[in-house]
């Protein structure tokens, strides 16, 4: 009875002074890379199965259509070159570039406040995409995305504090040139947040223009090398077991470059994939090993990003979805298979078939997005914004979704377990002649802000306050924040001297801001 | 090679046939009792420590406030009655209780359609609560909750096949005498629905009502008995570790008389139990385990649900919340004790705090829904329709969980792995000279129903057809769904003798519908 009887601790004074003073980023309650790995839809005897299946079809079925370079790359390091135009994998190719290939990979951030360590199960959420569509909240409308939707998205990500990096998630559809697309992407991601960013080329030859953008952006060529703040989120693969014969030629371009690269397979179960979710994670398995073969050929060792993306398909109508439980499955299935091979990994999850943030949108994004966290996929890419199956991108989503992905995450740290946090103290001192309840109690109000996550637009109010403030709207709330955030410039924006550079070496779309 | 090169499997015309005939109940993609325990939020030590610290709160400080009815009960099985008026429990008693407990509970639905049976990590959705307010959607409005609405809840329920029970979701505020609202709530219920029903009472002298109520909607005392279609809800402790009066009286009338009880330990995390995850479990697992002693101790192996529902509590104002990352940890970290104990149990998830249903709803609804699902809750409680935290119940809402908890069930069926699912044969007859696709295989057509779940509100158009066809609001379309529900008779109505009997024997609110 000793230890948990009534007591009255000291200290109250000091510690409510200690929590006015704001929380020291290692003190808030959620953060960049927590650990998850405690959801396994998988046994551990359905991941060697799959693991299995995916060495027999790149060993039996392997890919076609690897360019030139490719193939003499893979055959190389052993694949076999048949003759049927598809080169395949023996088994102990695969094993030696596992044995050798990049398991801990960190995505630097311009200014070095929000790089990213991908190893085990540190799981970060963020944007991607190639939505075409700005979703217009207050018109109930899709219309084209340009450049400065791009823009603007970026400056709000880099408010965002449960918003880890922004990769690409729309296309800037004002752009007609896909050179100066693509280059434009830089510029208009660059100038709106110093978060770590992905993007993708359209063609090889424009990686030497993007590479030197880059240099300009980070001062030098080594500066760049030395802290790559973007990554090249690359479609290697046609679904099902094809390369995508450009986009490994950009592959290797980025290589060369030093510029981290994302292995992303994104087959669609039932179409370009098994209609099953464990036939599509085999498939998607599959092409990354093939991918990251080719990688390790190339350069062993060098950080690739193991980017098993299957997504769903409604059989009904052959259309995607992306806000299905299907969905939520393949990716958190797709989290464990990247930890069975201890490489960093990505999958889509967040995603919704919903067209505007409405509470279907609320349901779809949360559910994969929570389970990807606890399976602990490293990085969660599509996680806010994207709507109608990713046609559309939104602000106010992405406003909305940072509220989101802190629930998640405080799912994703979990349950603490030790003698404070059991209670028994506190439960005898409150029960045994003490008031009979926990508010005000020391342990209570030294939890309140680094124990707790409170939404910032959701709300909390009770029916009558809420009637008392006027009802307010979520979405309209978001559109306030939206125009609160890009009313302000952007504190990623270029110095003068390199804006001007920038500007006289380059196309730049988008006016001075 | 052999067994997976490329073949024509033929009875493609056969699968046609036989997907366009309805699917039996069983070959559904997802129904009542899928298992569910693959996401374990604590480890096993922190198990045993939870376990450990609630057997310690139990002997060491005890509860206090049981009738004296309960003090007799308690010490006949070896609890000690203290003379500072608590009830202490030492480790043998609360084991022995363990041995003796009920582990299999079937609840049952007055048509037999729809038992559900509580075992090991099987999984049902459900309504609960005692909201006050019904949330008007069309006018933005919280109103006071009536009979009417009950009933309209019930018969709603009775048509969503995701939604697996009733349990009482608000209070009938047009009723002001409690023995009627009692009954009401009751008759309100049983004759929207023939799923199980959960109910609370207000008085111990309103149970004899009850029960002659439900014995002439059995048809008999025996038949009710036999199969008892109602559950009582009893909150039997005012948390922290003090014995409700009234409702263990109400718990021994209800043992008495047939009805199944859901122990219901609804403590505050940070008011009324401890403000961490942790605390809050223990106490409620001590709450619980004192609940178990005391059923067994009156009736061996009665059946008695373990309902450790720790709720979540803002800090900074002192008010409840229902939809936050925390309320998702303690849900489903005691999802797991249950299953520690191998006790049926049940917990609340789907709460949100949004007045309305939006995406906030939307998010907050999922996250412990879909948590509660995977760490194998036996009852989710709570689940749909349920805003404003457990202040308004919304019909609409109510509907569009339908939606939203067939997606999580789905998630919770999980990740099957077989050489069917693996496909890695269909992987080589669509790749090695096959169509390079998935469309239209066999596999893949025969899938479509019973591996998928659709919607049926939540919208999967492409933002063209979504134009075309008038933009619709989601809440629209469940007003719309509402309209067409409550416009036909009730499936589960009296017969007219029957409705007649009822209405002579008790004041009954309800005008005929």
């Amino acid at each position: 009875m000793n230890d948990i009887s009534p007591r009255r601790s000291g200290g109250r004074a000091a510690r409510r002074a200690s929590r006015a003073a704001p929380l020291d980023k290692s003190l808030r309650p959620v953060r960049p890379g927590m650990e998850g790995g405690f959801y396994k839809p998988l046994s551990d005897q359905d991941v060697d199965r799959i693991h299995e299946a995916a060495l027999r079809a790149l060993e039996e079925i392997g890919l076609c259509d690897a360019p030139e370079s490719g193939v003499a790359y893979l055959t190389s390091v052993g694949c076999i070159a048949g003759d049927d135009g598809r080169v395949r994998f023996p088994r102990h190719v695969v094993e030696k570039a596992l044995e050798t290939a990049c398991r801990e990979i960190t995505l630097y951030s311009r200014d070095g406040e929000n790089d990213l360590k991908l190893s085990g199960n540190r799981v970060h959420f963020g944007t991607a995409g190639a939505a075409v569509n700005m979703v217009d909240v207050e018109g109930r409308n899709y219309r084209d995305s340009t450049v400065q939707d791009l823009h603007d998205a970026a400056k709000i990500v880099d408010t965002l504090e449960n918003i880890h990096f922004l990769q690409r998630p729309m296309v800037c559809r004002d752009i007609p040139d896909n050179r100066e697309m693509d280059l434009n992407t830089i510029y208009a991601s660059c100038s709106g947040t110093t978060k770590h960013i992905g993007t993708s080329f359209t063609e090889p030859d424009f990686v030497d223009d993007a590479l030197k953008m880059l240099h300009m952006i980070a001062g030098s060529e080594e500066a760049w090398r030395a802290k790559p703040f973007m990554s090249n989120s690359n479609c290697f693969v046609v679904p099902p077991m094809k390369f995508a014969t450009e986009a490994c030629q950009v592959m290797e371009k980025c290589i060369e470059g030093g510029m981290p690269v994302l292995l992303l397979s994104a087959g669609m179960a039932g179409a370009t994939a098994p209609s099953t979710v464990a036939g599509a994670i085999v498939q998607a398995v599959a092409e990354c090993l093939a991918g990251l073969v080719y990688v390790n050929a190339i350069k062993p060792g060098y950080p690739a990003i193991f980017g098993t993306w299957p997504f769903g398909l409604d059989l009904r109508t052959g259309a995607m979805t992306g806000g299905s439980g299907e969905q939520a499955l393949l990716t958190a299935g797709c989290a464990q298979m990247h930890n069975f091979y201890g490489l960093p990994g990505g999958a889509a999850a967040g995603m919704t078939d919903a067209k505007l943030p409405d509470m279907q949108a609320g349901w779809e994004q949360m559910c994969s997005n929570v389970l990807a966290g606890i399976a602990g996929l490293n990085m969660v890419y599509e996680s806010v914004g994207m709507h109608a199956s990713l046609l559309g991108f939104c602000h106010e989503s992405l406003i909305l979704g940072d509220d989101m992905i802190g629930h998640a995450q405080r799912v994703l740290r979990g349950i603490e377990v030790d003698d404070a946090t059991l209670g028994l103290d506190q439960m005898a001192e409150v029960c045994l002649g003490g008031p009979g309840h926990y508010l005000g109690t020391d342990e209570t109000l030294s939890r309140m802000e680094k124990d707790y996550v409170y939404p910032s637009l959701g709300d909390r109010t009770s029916p009558k306050e809420w009637a008392e403030i006027g009802k307010p709207d979520l979405n309209n709330k978001a559109i306030e924040r939206k125009e609160e955030i890009l009313a302000k410039p952007s504190k990623a924006a270029f110095p003068p001297e390199l804006d001007a550079a920038l500007r006289e070496a380059f196309k730049i779309h988008l006016p001075p801001q």
